[in-house]
This record gives structure tokens, sequence and C-alpha cells, in this order.
């Protein structure tokens, strides 16, 4: 039967032909270039599973309900609601909330679609339409874990091999309306970025849910705002590192590599992603430092040239373009540069005297390593202090063996003894001191007074998720509320932030199939084509404000002298423990402390 | 049969096993680069073709004879020799002539090797030894013309279809001496370059021929020379342009390119080039000018480079190195480079962007190929009057339509309207004026006045041969004096020089084996590793020595109204049309104007 449904799903993906009826727009071609970019609308792929028709056989009108940010609704089955028209928010003034409208309908509906309302409390104060942001929630294919439930690392070629299903995840701002066949569920996601500038109090509005120019119903929305002011997200001290790919946008628009249109259509990407604290630009010095494990692989945006004389020329300009790029986007605190331990130990550059792309195989502790890399890093140095970007800069690594790591720094201090380090890997008390931002594994732990200490040096301290791990994450299989326990986990263990691999490594189409020959799906990108945002990407931004929430309050805390304070938070972190999964669903968790958390 | 051979050819040839008994010397492995270069000695492909025991059953010592440079004397084969113990040969002062003795034996000769005395007149006047050198003439596998006869252009990827022959070519004057297996023959080149300070005279003088200490046989030499004086090759009005290949001589010394150890693997091998009175140096401008013809394609001695921000920039450090090194080596006449107009109208460039190499497509008329021409072209006449290179340098074309033509034209004069441009190609009288170096194929004809004018205005007119030609040509299986005809009919009709595609274009094991993959054998090239000369290449040297000694004569004629003796120049030279190829063999014209030559 698996296979069956992926002979579908091969049939619809080669050429994918996309369209939404009812919006006048039909784009059709392959997916290597055909159709215009972005792409406004486009259908899902065919849910394998069938709706029952027995079971929808008491629906026959289209059924409007608030539900729960923390499910995803499936588009075949009747929800397991109770029909609820009213839903209580609560928010600090500056903090971006969320609900989700669930629709289900027995028939038709040509036109879905849905307007909010200006937000009023009882002294006509206001909270603008303006404010509110919402969109369609699409439906993607995922897989699952791997078959032993422990994880989601390794080689997936064959997709028959793993549950094929269909999950709501992607959130579509572009659409105006969208048609709902019978026997279907759609949800509609609704943002509101509460002003820094609102009065606290209680605010009631609606959203209004309409087929075309017919209120199919009208749900109310109260909003508590509270007294509290979070600050706008460049402000953040969260320290969010997603890794972008900006070689996948260029793939996926079909435009050419740091054009103008290329940095077009990265634009409102890259927005979204600083609107979620994000604090570091991902530079390749060189080419795949990854070994290309993306569909996109990660090109050298520093160029290097090793001239007929045999000595080396570095040039800086993509590296400059995406930096500057990336600042103009308010992401502008740190860049991290990899790689110079590579997984392939092998060095592309371009090659004069042959005219020809040639690489060069050499390890750290190998003279011809140090040559060349002290020759870079000594002309980056120059570079990136000329650019005043010194200071934020870090050469990055990832996990090596402890040998190898040392004779890196070796050769980095060599080159410029004042150059910042990062390494996403394990713990490792012998170069800890040396690591300006320094991110290990959830499952692993800090030393407190390490923690403490790094602190007070001003050193960030981190932890990441990635395939390793099958609960807490973030595939588009995931609980949602398992992306905000991450960020109260982080509070609890005093860490800085998060860091994960993957902001937009998109698979070949991903609208239509967050699947990828590794790893499990959703692995390597959080948002959408289109600067679509997604269920994950809402909750991981729920769980960073709620993370920035809780380093407010502890140092007004300490400040105030507030022990009882202090104790009500480190009481409500307290059950964020990594062993209560899978058993303890994330939501439960997450939603008891944010009660706590929004009564202090 | 013919398989069969080809079968033992290919166990032959991989991996090659390359030594000479005796020599003390055994270097192995295979053709990519494991044994030690230059080779110094190898043994050569088995001869296919059987010795016949009941022939060679009259001989069972040692025979030493003077043969003629005109006759590849067959390995297997008793040569067809009365034997002539004495010689006579005549030159001018300054000139190179040479001869062949034929060595040929029933029993073994473990160590052949020959020794010049000094050579002197009746008045005591020498020529010292130093003028002489030799070297063993070596056995190479070569093929035959097409079918049809009339030519040997054309893919042959099966070596099978073709006659495959064993033929004396190479010249090998870095043995001591070599082995001899019974019923075999064995020929020695003898070189004298008389010296331009010889009192005119005749001179007497010995060739030993010797088994290690014993001698086989003292063969006698008288030299006549003339009191004419031939000048040194660099003084040559000849316009010898030989296409040389220096990415063929980096593969096969294993060196990388445009490094000191190329540059001294080449060293040798043009100095041999500029000693035939080379005038032109080949410069690959783009990637690939001839789409990879050759077993080593040219790559761009220019750096192109395409910018993040959309604009070009050119390098000149290999096209400076090379053409700074051929300089010193004494060619310094001209530099053609190739070209802007390719068989494949694709221009590779280093992408800065998505650092890589790409092409882009475009021809002439179109406005990229405008835009890019002439920003190429702009950078490129700026670097060469730097160099002081502009006046001796040109921008070469291969054949194209003539609206190609004459759109390139437009944007090589847009970029510097004083680019001197070169063709090798058809007359086309439309664009002639334009061309500083106009090369036609033999078979095609200047108008009179066309050749007059342009003498007179200081422009290059010459003709070349290639795989069209059967004869007259240099093939390995070519009769050698048709290297030296071309230059007599080049004289007959006033023509500066002769041009050919392919000077070492190697394939991939010379050495041993001249055919190729298209055209017939040695198409590709003149001469062999280890800057060893050829049978061809040395007759090929002595037409082009007749041609400069019938320019110096007419000059001479004219300057002292001698027309008797411009009369007998004409005389001599009127035998020579192509349409006499093949009956009258090229041997029986050209010896009968050498003849005449050397009594004027």
């Amino acid at each position: 039967m698996k296979r069956i449904i992926n002979f579908i799903f091969a049939v619809l993906l080669s050429p994918v032909c996309l369209f939404a009826q009812g919006q006048g727009v039909t784009q059709c071609g392959t997916s290597t270039g055909q159709y215009p970019f972005p792409v406004q609308s486009y259908i899902e792929l065919s849910d394998p599973s069938v709706p029952s028709s027995q079971q929808w056989s008491t629906m026959k009108q289209p059924c409007v309900s608030w539900g729960t940010t923390d499910v995803r609704y499936a588009k075949h089955k009747l929800p397991v609601l109770k029909v609820q028209k009213n839903i209580s928010l609560t928010g600090w003034r500056g903090e971006k909330i969320h609900a989700q409208a669930v629709v289900w309908t027995g028939t038709d509906i040509d036109k879905l679609n849905y307007s909010f309302t200006e937000f009023k409390n009882g002294k006509g104060n206001i909270i603008p339409a303006s404010a509110f942001s919402g969109g369609f929630v699409r439906y993607v294919m995922t897989d699952e874990l791997n078959k032993d439930g422990r994880g989601a690392c390794g080689s997936r070629p064959d997709h028959t091999i793993y549950d094929s299903l269909l999950v709501a995840d992607g959130i579509d701002h572009l659409l105006e309306f969208i048609p709902m066949e019978k026997m279907s569920t759609r949800a509609v996601w609704v943002n509101c970025r509460i002003p820094q500038s609102a009065i606290p109090g209680l605010y009631k509005g609606t959203v209004e849910v309409k087929d075309g120019d017919k209120i199919l119903s009208v749900l109310n929305m109260d909003i508590r705002v509270s007294s509290h002011t979070l600050p706008v997200p460049s402000e953040w001290t969260y320290h969010l590192d997603l890794w972008q790919n900006p070689f996948a946008v260029a793939r996926y628009y079909q435009v050419p590599l740091w054009s103008q249109e290329h940095i077009n259509a990265m634009r409102p990407l890259m927005k979204m992603l600083a609107d979620a604290g994000q604090k570091v630009i991902t530079a390749a010095i060189i080419h795949k430092p990854w070994n290309g494990q993306t569909h996109d692989y990660f090109e050298s945006m520093v160029t290097w040239i090793r001239k007929v004389d045999g000595t080396w020329a570095f040039d800086y300009a993509v590296f400059d373009r995406w930096v500057e790029f990336m600042m103009s986007m308010g992401i502008n605190k740190q860049i991290n540069c990899y790689s110079m331990v590579p997984w392939e130990l092998s060095f592309q550059y371009f090659d004069q005297a042959s005219n020809s792309m040639q690489f060069v195989r050499t390890a750290p502790g190998e003279s011809e390593y140090e040559e060349i890399w002290v020759a870079m890093l000594s002309s980056f140095s120059r570079h990136l202090r000329e650019k005043d970007w010194f200071d934020i800069c870090t050469i990055a690594m990832d996990e090596r063996p402890m040998e190898v790591m040392q004779k890196t720094l070796k050769v980095i201090y060599k080159a410029d003894s004042e150059f910042k380090v990062s390494l996403a890997g394990n713990f490792h008390k012998e170069i800890e001191k040396d690591l300006y931002d320094y991110c290990i594994s959830i499952g692993q732990c800090f030393p407190e007074d390490v923690k403490v200490r790094r602190h007070t040096e001003g050193k960030w301290t981190t932890y990441y998720t990635s395939c390793a791990e099958a609960f807490p994450n973030t595939y588009t299989f995931s609980a949602p509320a398992e992306a905000t326990w991450m960020s109260y986990y982080s509070a609890k263990n005093h860490l800085d932030g998060y860091l994960r691999w993957a902001y937009n490594s998109w698979p070949k189409e991903p609208l239509l199939d967050s699947r990828y020959k590794s790893f499990a799906a959703g692995d390597t990108y959080f948002v959408y084509p289109g600067a679509r945002s997604s269920i994950r990407f809402e909750k991981l931004i729920e769980g960073i404000q709620d993370h920035e929430k809780i380093t407010i309050l502890r140092r007004e805390f300490t400040v105030t002298g507030n022990k009882d304070g202090l104790k009500k938070i480190e009481r409500l972190l307290s059950p964020f423990n990594l062993s209560s999964f899978p058993e303890i669903p994330a939501e439960r968790t997450v939603n008891k402390a944010k009660r706590i958390l929004n009564t202090l």
C-alpha cells in the first residue's frame, strides 16, 4: 500500500503542476524552473489517508471553532473538538501571541477566508488590525522517526520504508482564500504582535471566518495585555542560531547566486528570521563545509585562488555581500565562519595555473594545512578588521577529535591570536576556555561553574538539537509544543539560547514534501518558500519569547530581591526534564509553566 | 591478423614497461606517472611484421653502409642498399646538413654505437667534432591515410581498421648505445651544423660505427662547404609557425602546469623549435580554443574571472610566464592568440558568485559577445602595451563563415583599432587587408598582386598543411622528402613560410605509438619527448634552409642584376606542382632542385 502511495506521489511530483482553484492562478512546470517564483499558490499532495464517509456523514454544514496551537489537525479527519467560539490569550506588550481556528466541512467551500476586526478594551484603547496576521495552515508530506524510535539520523533513500502522511505545518499568508473539499479540515493560524505601546488591559475583538462574502462563523478573542514589556527581537538576549542556506534560495527561486534577484528572494525569509531573534550569520568560508549533506550544498563565500606563482589570494566580495545583506536585515551580532575542519578534509580553490577548480587534501597538524590556513586567516583577519567585523566574527568548528581541534586552534592563533572561536559539539573541558560561542547537544551538560564563569566572561553557552534526538525536536511530525519546550529547558539550565543546523535547507519541493534523502522529514528546514512560516517555527518563537521573559523576570526579581518570584520561576521550570519524553507530552508541561509565567 | 596485433599492442601498452637492455636502466610503470621523466630509454613496440629468415639467411655479420635520408629503413627488412662507405654532402656555412647510416645484422649486436672524428680540409682547417650530432633512428607505430587515399581527417577510434606498421621516425640522441637483435635494421642519423666561421672547401672525416669497442665499420664523409653563409635561425626570414602545446608536456612529464619543472621540461623542446627558425608563440587566451581536439587540450593562459558584481577581471600571469619563457628561447617575433571564434562558441570563466567554472555561450554579432570581448580585449591591449608586446601580438582566428569573421573584426577594433589579426583558413578577398598574418591551405592560392602588396606592407603570407592533404605531408608514414618539398613549393609561390597546427600535441605514448584517435598517425606532432627530433622534422628544417637560401640568392641576384641566376632559381622550382603527387616522389623533385641550388 505504501508503495502504491509513493508511486502516486512520484506521478504527482514530476512534473509538478501548482495551482489553486478559485485563485485565477495556474502555474505549471517542472521543479527546475519553468514556473514563475515565488509560487503564490499550489496544490498540496494527495492525502494518503482517505476520509471516512461514515465518520463525516453527520457533518453537513461547515463548522468553525477555536482549536489549540498544540495540535496539527489532520486534513482527512473530523477534529476532536468541542466547538469553542471564545478564546482568551495573554501576552506581554511587544510579545507575539497566536491561536489556531479550525474549519471542517461536510460540503465544499469555494473561498474560505478570514478577517480581523480592531481589538478594543473597555476604555476605548485599541490594538489595531495591523497587529494581526494569519495564514491558512498547509499540509505537507512527512515521514516518521527511525524504526527504533530513538532518533532520525541516517540515510533514507527509499521513502516507502517509512510511513508517509500529510501533516499540518506551513502557515500560508500569501493566499486571500483557499477552497475546501467536503470531508476535510483546514486550520487558520492567527498571530497578534501586541504593540509595545499598548495600554495594559483586556482587549476584545473577533475573527470572521467566511466563504467568499458569506460569514461562516464569528470567533471571539480576548487578549489580556500585561504591563510587562518584551523588547524588540533584535534586543533579546536569547542567542538564536539557526543556520541559513542562501544556496537553497537561489536554487529554488532559479536566480543567479548573489544577484539582486537572489538578495530580493532572501529578504522576506531572512526578515522573518531576524524577527524571531536570530543573532548569528552563517558564513561558509570553504567549499562544502558539511560535505554537501543538504540538497543545496554550501559554497564558499570566500574566493580562494592559488596563483600561478604558488601564492594564495583571497577575495571577500561574496562574503561581504552576504554579511552586509544579513546585517541590513537586523542580524548583526555575530558571524560564524565554517569551517577549518570540515568533515571531508578537502579544500577547494581556483587554480590559476590549470584554470580549474582543484582540491587540496590536508589535515590539521600537517605543514600544508598550516601554510594554507595561516595564509587564509591572516588575510581574513585583515579584511574583518577593515570592515570592523573582527570582534563579532568566529572561526566555527564542528565536533572533531580533541587532538584535531587543538591543532586547529594553534593554527587559528598563529594567524591572529585574537580570533574568536565557536564550536557545536560535545563538551570538552580542555578547550572550553578557547570557545567564545560553545554549543553542546541537548543531552549533554555544561558544569555549573563553567556556565557561570562563561556568563561573566561574556561568552555564549547554548545547546542544539539535531537528528540525534527523537524528542524534543522540530520535525514536521513533532508535537508543536516541543519547539517551545526546548527554550524552557534552556531557561531551566541557564543557557543562553539554541542552535539548529537548518533554517531553510530545503529539499527539492519544500512546499509539497518535507522528506529528504537523509534524516526525518522537516529536519532540514523550519520555514517554507514565500517566507511562509510554520507551526513549528511559531512555537519555537513562543519558547524564545518565554525564555526572554524568564530572563527579564529573573533579572528584575534579583534586583528587587524578590526571592519568592525567583522561586516561582525555578518551580515552573522544574518539570522540564528530558527523561519525561515521550510519556509526558510537551504541551502539558509547557502550558502549565506558561500559565504560571504569565501571572508573574 | 590486425586485430591480433592490436591486442598485443594493448597488452604492451598497459602498463608500459620502458627499458633498454644493456643500458643498465629499467623504468617501469603506467603511462600516468610512475616512471621518472624524462625517459632516457625505452623499448619500441613489437614489429607487426616478422623478419623473413630466408631473406636474412645470407646475412651473418653486421653490415654498415651510408643510406639516404629519404628512406625510412624498415626494422624487419634487409635494406635495399648497395653498401656505400663514402658519402659527399654540400652545404652553406651555417647550414645544418644530414646523412643517414644504416646497420643491418644477421647476429645480435650488444651495444651499437658511433662516433665522429674531426673533419679537416687540405689546408688543415677543421670542422670540429662538436659540430656533429646524431642519434639512433627509432621505430614508432603508425597507420595510414584514409581508405580513399585522399587525406587523413576524421575520427579513428578503432585502430584495427587501419594498417598498423612500425616506421623509422624519431631520432634518439639520448642513448649512448642500443642493442640490435639479429635479423633487424637500425639507422643512425648524422647532423652537421657547419660553423658560420668555416673556411669554404672540402672537408673529410669519418663516422665510426661500433659494437661496444669493436669497430664494425668506418664510414667516410666529405663535406663541401660553400662560400655562402646562412644566417642563424633567429635571423631567417622564413615565417615558421608550428603550434606548441605546453599542456602535453606537463601531462607527459607529470609536472604541475607552469611550474619551474614544467618550464625545465619544455626548455630543450622549445630550443629545438627555435633552432628550426620558429617565429611565433602559440598562446591560448580561452579555454579549449580548438574544442579539445588534441590529447591534451589547450587551457586558457589568460585567467577569466567574472566577479560577483558582474564585472570582468583578467589576469595575465600565466600568459606572461609562457611568453617570457618562449622569448628566452629566442622565439620572440610574434604571439598568436587563440581564439575569439573557437569551434565551440562557449567561453569558460571562473565565476566568483558560484565559486565554479562556468561557460557563457555567445556568438559574434550578439551583444553579450561584444560586451565580454570588448572587456577582455581592452584589458589585454593595456597589458600588451605595458609589456611592449602589442606590436608583435595578433588576435588569431581559425576559418569561420565570412559574416562571423567580419563581426569578430568589428569587436576587435572596437576594443583597440590597432590590434593585429591573423587567420589560418581559406582565402577571402573581403578581409585580406585586415590580416597581418594570413595563412591559407596549401591547395589554395593568393592572387599574385595581393602577395606583392602584402610583402611591401610587411605582412606575412603563408600556407599550411593539415589532415586534409594526403601529399605532401608529415605523417609518420609520409615520405621524408615531402617535408622538404613543401618549402620549395613555398619558395616557388613566393610565400613567406609555413604553418602546421601541431609541433608537439603528443598522443598518450608518443615514443611508442604515433597514432591518435583522430587523423593519421603523426599528424599531431613533429618531435618526441626528450627533445628527440625526427626524420620529418630534420627534413622540414632542410626545406626551410633551402627556402632561406633561395630567398637570399633571389635578393642577391636581384641586386646584382643576375637574371640568369634568377631564371635558374625559377627553373629549379618549376617542377614543384601539387598535381605531381603521388606519381612523382617528393625526393626526386627535391634532390634534383637541391643539386642545382647548391651550385648557385
